[in-house]
């Protein structure tokens, strides 16, 4: 494996979800990641996301489209944020824009691995409510 | 020093940057954190992050008042993501609703510590293109 950037790893992800080349999808995640399938509803670990995956691909009639409409990264040692407007659409589905919110990990031998895959963002966000406002 | 959680620690943040704390402040971040000023301009490092935050309360006439209207935490391990629905305000400028995103990292010995701040969230995307999309 040669070394990537989290852009390259991105791009991979994007590529083996709409290909459902779900072993390669898995390689990107680091073993304890946690994908958000829904707002209250996580999967933890590769085996939860591999199964999520194939039950959000099937939900979109098997051609799920995944691309990004711009991102951004920023990198603090080995931990990385990535904002993302991130376009999800299917053969009966508009597409939609999310704004999709990751958190990368270098492992030791220096690849970029998902720790925390929210294409939610701000929409997980329960019940808002104002505290402590000055 | 006790144990803290995520939450505690951007309470005592938010409180710190309206007291004027800026050493309690910094004890939140780890040591190579980054702060998004603004988008296209972050701060390195405790003593960047700290003359921001003293340039950032000069510009709200020294009055920056901070509050968190909502917040989600989602945990990996040593690494968590943090969605907050973040107001900020001052005695001239009206509040404003920033989706803001951090990532914490727990220390050796068991805190979380910021290691990016980024109250702008998907502001700091520049000229979005869509790239291969479909």
């Amino acid at each position: 494996m040669k070394q990537n950037t989290i852009e390259q790893q991105i791009e991979v992800a994007d590529n083996s979800i709409m290909a459902k080349d779900y072993d390669t999808l898995m390689s990107i995640y680091t073993d304890d990641a946690v994908l958000v399938i829904e707002p209250r509803r996580s999967a933890v670990g590769k085996q939860q996301i591999r199964n999520a995956f194939i039950k959000i691909n099937e939900f979109f009639d098997n051609e799920l489209k995944v691309a990004q409409n711009g991102l951004e990264v920023l990198e603090s040692g080995d931990t990385a944020l990535v904002v993302a407007n991130t376009i999800v659409s299917g053969p009966n589905f508009q597409a939609v824009e999310r704004k999709a919110t990751y958190v990368f990990k270098k492992s030791n031998d220096g690849f970029w691995l998902c720790a925390i895959d929210n294409s939610y963002g701000h929409e997980i966000i329960q019940k808002p409510c104002i505290r402590s406002l000055f």
